[in-house]
């Protein structure tokens, strides 16, 4: 999506590779919304410390960067005159290394295995270790374009739920920084503007982290979509004074077989406030985060994840630079801990449609359609 | 209720009276949760400040300040050996300016005002300027007194909901540091802990002000009530799960025709939430917020607040100093913009019950028993 730096506007994806350099080129989220920085990772053990450091989150971008950090480790070796084989052999060890670097970086994480699967098989079509370090190169660069294709069909299905005038809630960032570019969540957005439809999009805040009136608002400022953030308590009294007119939010994990949808903490609370107030609420998430296998949301083990989260928060020092180093503030009771649950479980129920590559879905009917669905192209 | 400073625990009001120096003491509520501090307001405009300012907050402890404070303005005319009814005519006259100031310092609150036409009406009674200062700090010190007693009645009627092993969630502060002592949301919590029961509290964060997470976890952890901070998107991941039994809140003004409440923004989601888990969701209040006239909750003005209170957060640097100045950080992305209701109207159909001094009501018929709840005493 565009970016405005200094007064120019350019296109960026969140990675990219640069052949010459043989390096992934990330923006560093960890700076944003208040600093925007592209940082090479110069080898594929920077590429793992970025993934592992969040320097890069969300399923398809730390996917694509864990398939670039692959090919990239490929191509560190440098071709020798050596026997054939053992040169295969070294070569394939080293692989295997590059693998399970990238892949400990975020261990829980499923899509840079997943990325890294489709990277490896390719690079079994190879003969030569300058075939495999080509062959690695076309399919993480083809797993970057794929991811794109995905999020424009999402967006362009999703498109049709969204009239000029609309408001919109949306929750966590499920935006193009989670993703190589344009995003899930935000996806029909993005589209919908295309075909020049005027709307507001309401950003929660999304405590504990935030990344709603951090991520969320930087990309919708940077594509100039009217928005404004909310504490995550007003979403509700918008709700009931009218003021809010679709919902649309991201995923991490949706089952198959029940249509529950995993995302970040509070999405529950407003799938069940839009039910409440016979207010549409979408799901928009890549094929490839349905989960076939699990039988009941109950059996998702939720991250406990850290009490500073809750506790404090990341910000600026308004001391006259609008721009400044992030600081890190407590604003709790010192005495007081805290609990940090860091995703919730929606029941199909109150979702009105899971918007998909493949079209837009009830939540019950993703098992009906399971082999179409396991049938097309990751996304 | 009790404060342990420097490892002694002593018990506090929030506001006191020195008659020695003339003096209005008030716990410094805006350096909580990081320190705690006494600060006298030695006139009646350092008086009229501190609630300006919010060294002082919440409806029975702005209340009880301004009654202190007409008693303190009355008590800083020098009695003279002039003659009776000039003296006394300027007396009144000086009254008057020390009511609007008073009034003036929060001007849509209207505990101050009614506060102050009790000590006004008391201070009728007296003869001589002498008596009417008498009378003035007699009034202001009943009016507190009242504010205590009836809050220990709501604790009395409330703490018969808590059961031991319960897992109570309640939101934003309406604790003792909203009244002279105990509070009302609080209340049944304070008296289910003196009865012996043992019980935890979830405290809703309560962005954007965080008083949830910053003045109720320092008032529970101070009285050594075990409890949890928890984000406010978390409370209906928790309801899910079954870890909540009981909600307890406060209201700023609960409608008695309709049995509407209003209260901090973020409410009306945790009734929305309760009421889907079955989870029975009270509301703590005095009577003398009852508004009588009122006919429909779409009618209370919503306040829209500050957008820096969104997009930001105050709080302390953790740079090894445990206590440090608090600090504004910018969360938020620079160039978005926020909407900030500052509290939610929640209808009587997802009220369990109203716990006020006078027993346990339900929403819908404070109008029934209207005449009994109006001849209570205030509270």
């Amino acid at each position: 999506m565009n970016v405005t730096v200094g007064g120019r506007t350019r296109h960026f994806r969140t990675v990219t590779f640069d052949a010459k350099t043989n390096s992934v080129l990330l923006i560093e989220q960890r700076l944003l919304p208040h600093e925007f920085k592209i940082v090479p990772a110069k080898s594929f053990k920077e590429t793992a410390a970025a993934i592992r450091d969040m320097i890069v989150r969300g399923a398809g971008a730390i996917g694509a960067t864990a398939a670039y950090g692959l090919a990239q480790g490929a191509r560190e070796v440098r071709i020798q005159n050596s026997e054939f084989r053992i040169q295969n052999k070294k070569f394939d060890l080293h692989i295997e290394k590059v693998f399970q670097t990238l892949a400990n970086a975020r261990p829980t994480a499923v899509d840079p295995v997943n990325a890294m699967n489709g990277v490896r098989a390719a690079m079994r079509r190879g003969k030569t270790v300058e075939e495999k370090q080509f062959l690695a190169l076309a399919a993480a660069e083809e797993f970057a374009s794929d991811d794109v294709h995905h999020c424009e069909e999402i967006g362009r299905h999703g498109a049709k739920l969204i009239r000029s005038g609309m408001n919109i809630l949306t929750h966590c960032n499920a935006g193009w920084l989670a993703f190589v570019d344009i995003g899930t969540a935000t996806a029909p957005m993005y589209a919908a503007q295309a075909q020049g439809k005027k709307f507001h999009v309401f950003c929660d805040e999304t405590r504990p982290r935030s990344q709603g009136a951090t991520l969320t608002a930087w990309e919708l400022a940077q594509q100039k979509i009217s928005h404004q953030i909310i504490a995550d308590n007003a979403a509700g009294h918008l709700m009931q004074r009218g003021e809010i007119d679709l919902v649309i939010v991201g995923s991490d994990r949706t089952l198959g077989r029940t249509g529950e949808v995993t995302n970040k903490i509070g999405t529950y609370t407003k799938a069940v406030l839009a039910a409440r107030h016979k207010i549409p609420f979408y799901v928009a998430i890549p094929l490839s985060t349905i989960d076939w296998n699990l039988k009941r949301g109950l059996d998702i083990p939720i991250e406990e994840r850290s009490e500073s989260e809750v506790c404090g928060a990341w910000g600026v020092l308004a001391d006259g630079h609008q721009f400044g180093k992030r600081k890190y503030i407590r604003v709790a009771n010192p005495t007081s801990r805290a609990r940090n649950p860091g995703f919730d479980v929606t029941p199909p129920e109150l979702i009105s449609g899971i918007i998909t590559s493949a079209g837009i879905f009830k939540p019950k009917e993703l098992w009906k359609y399971r082999e179409k669905l396991q049938s097309s192209p990751r996304g």
